[in-house]
């Protein structure tokens, strides 16, 4: 049971760390690949098969502009994939519409803008519907991060 | 195992029932409930309590304008959320904004502006990782996608 | 009377400061609570209910991205609530429209993005009706910053 | 203890009459004004004299495309004024914008594109801030909004 | 010597015809496929291939929403790819920009939202660069647009 | 014979200077006013009068945000008046949007966002309709122009 | 004295009108060309030079989608070019943001989309400073509008 | 065989120079000319006519704001024209649409906002048509491409 984080070049990589830390948070096995639709796109279907071999149940895929990485990958694949719009260009719109507004069928599941951490939390989610200890995990973080938040914050705030 | 769907009234049916649809055709339970996150708050919590309880493992729930629906969901639960952007003013721009732009640590998987049917789809994907009948029904159902889609449109193509 | 200031986040401290600068010049009390739509939504609940109960009668709320932070607090109160569009991505787009676009009968009283100091204005105008002392205020700082405004600039202006 | 509703043209009407229906539920008596702020700005000034002297103690303004009439009405009054982006063009971003974006001290309460219920909704809750019987009738009508709201979606939803 | 078209179903004929009218009237041959990016990705493969070994020229291709089928098609071939962004949700924005906004080193030449009759001229004037007699029927062309538009528009115009 | 120069407080002088430096170079008398619709609306009504008693013929005013100023000022005065969008938030389309978008009968000239130099050179070319001298002016700068913009760029450009 | 009014198409007429029955109602003469910047550039440079020689002192233009005409006309003429965006796709903003951001030096007096009333009235403005009849003509209609719209709207407006 | 590059400014330079860096990487000839549609109009078809003369066969045009500089080439030529959109304010999405939107008859082929490294890339694509040789380098070009992509990439990537 693992993640396949795909992106398309190491200047993604200062945006898609955060998925990488959620996964190893959770202690989620993951696997990274720097692929591109539109210049390896041989290689990307190669990729996505051997992902699925060894064991991947879920991708992360994140893009900017044209951001087309996300849906190619869902077309070659069931599982399920979590789109990650990367701001390169007007603010990242560009990179937003491109991953969501997938056609009928092949679904997209698409994060806020440059929002990999969430993209990493949902991977968890959906991997914890089929392993109880990651779901309790989940409970737990999320308790903790109430408690967290109301301990960080229950000062009074000075202005 | 089984799918939740939320939308929040009777005028979104049109909308979400492409969502069934999917789950019909895959013969995948689900419960529909009509609720709003601003209307009836506490009855929300209460509802999503409930399905937890009978083992819905995916929600899906559809809303327009400030659509707050699918992320007052997300906070209630660690089930993986899919929000359905329902069109209702400026071309449904602000129900997608309202939805995908979730912050860290709570996301929602987001489909495409009224593309309900994605968001069925993407359900039946996360819910195949844990049945593998239902993964085989994905995959033959995108082999007769493919098959139907070439049959269909290989005749001449007359201007 | 009080007015109760509610943000998501020590960062959105420096937006939300303008609405305190306006609170204290016009010597009308508040008080300050970082509380998140989701990730703290009970405890949320629980301090609505506090800040009533307390005589808050006016709510300033601020919140970035998909801010649902004023629209939740106002489905849990029928006090009025301000909301601040905090600018956190997409030039402040996604907050504004997640805000103001609020479904039929649960208003959101929606002020400038990031212009906090509008919300503080605005609750002091409301909280005016009642006080009429506070109105003869409002009524004192319209007419100094008339004068102010027409001292400071009624000098040459040199290019 | 009266609200002043002012639009500036009677095919704003179908648009603005949401307001005034909310005012007749909740006993609220009303004013209503056709005024320009570009048309006839002196008569508009004099107006909202009037209405001051009449004891208006809120006022809701409509207006689309360059939405000043609610911002005018603001740099005239410190009663609280609620704007109402009337869809004129471009989806009503253009009448949003002008309405919300005021600059600093001088606000407009906005709420959602052509939502004029919200208007009448939040004066009302701006009003109760001094009219206990008011606002027992707020939190009634949100009780039966809930119950109504349970009641007639708890059936089963077919499709 | 000459052009594909391919769009992703039989509902975006209506817009893609244009595009036919054109090579018709320059007499340029064309074939016509309907594929998807995402439906049949490797068969949208292999007929590109094929197009390139019948000697097809220059590519045009139409698509909507998360419009990926002309950057597909641009990323397995070297011959210059067409884009038309076909309007099917928010004004075809997102086509537009799912287009255009091509990474860099696989570009396609996008042309004006269900325009088209542009790529069919497009399709024409880059093909007319090696064949002097398609040139000389767009120097004519131009020529008697001009001499029609004239003659069309030179009659008094009645208000 | 001379042109009112009007924006909202001395942040703007930077944006406005340039329709001042066209004014110079064209020799054309000018006055400036810092003024704002919303701070000092009584005074904005009696300077317009001013400028019309001392033979002011165009006024050009620069506003920022939900841009009242150039419409507010059109409403009082039959003289042309040109509006320059200043950005202050979201790339300067709010200012745009409220200056441009006026209502029938209220025109406002409106140039680009902070484009203050063309709203010189309108202002130049609006009142050169009456001053032979200044026409024969802008026929020889915009003369000048071209022959100084081909002499800056006829060398090689070096890559 | 007398105005031109251009546009590239019959279908435009619908929109252009509003000019010429502003025009009409002021008696300022006009004359009506339909050309294109695109399908007609030469003979276009040629009218120009007609309308000026014939004594035009200003120029309406109407113009859809990539709205190059008024800019072109401008860059011809150093006559005041007044600019009507017309809404043909994206709700008219791709005409608005190709008429109004004109480079430095060659400004479009721009106007609101579709609202060529507001180009004529502007051209009338800009007239009338050399006209002192018209100048009166102007002040009166403001004055009979201002009357006019009173008296339509003092009537008890019922809902 | 060569390509033109024209645009409006010395200060586009560093934005237009991956379209020179792309031509010189395949060889092909090319010249380069500042000119603007709407300061040098005359100059500006004179050097397309000379382009023409020489030999160029396709032209890329880069432009900002209200961008006419490819469109007004276009409507001069029947050569292929490339339009870049140059981001100069609101994010480039002026230029693109001004571009992009060109009316019927009259394309230009438009890459990504700043994208000039797309426009030199079509232009070898188009000029390929005509020469193996060229066409055998793009071949080689997009196989290099890909095996070093694959070798940059195929390092573990650490976080």
């Amino acid at each position: 049971m693992s993640v396949g984080i795909v992106f398309g070049s190491k200047s993604d990589k200062e945006v898609m760390k955060n998925a990488v830390i959620v996964l190893k948070e959770f202690k989620v096995e993951y696997e990274v690949h720097i692929l591109s639709a539109h210049r390896v796109p041989e290689r990307l279907v190669e990729v996505i098969k051997e992902m699925e071999n060894r064991g991947v149940e879920c991708i992360i895929a994140g893009a900017g502009l044209a951001a087309h990485l996300p849906g190619v990958i869902a077309s070659h694949t069931v599982l399920p994939v979590i789109g990650v719009p990367i701001k390169a260009a007007i603010e990242g719109i560009d990179s937003l519409l491109s991953i969501v507004q997938m056609p009928k069928a092949i679904p997209v599941a698409t994060v806020g803008i440059n929002n990999s951490y969430n993209a990493g939390m949902l991977a968890v989610q959906i991997l914890s519907l089929k392993d109880i200890e990651l779901k309790n995990k989940l409970i737990i973080y999320r308790k903790e991060m109430k408690e967290k938040f109301i301990a960080e914050n229950e000062e009074n705030i000075e202005f």
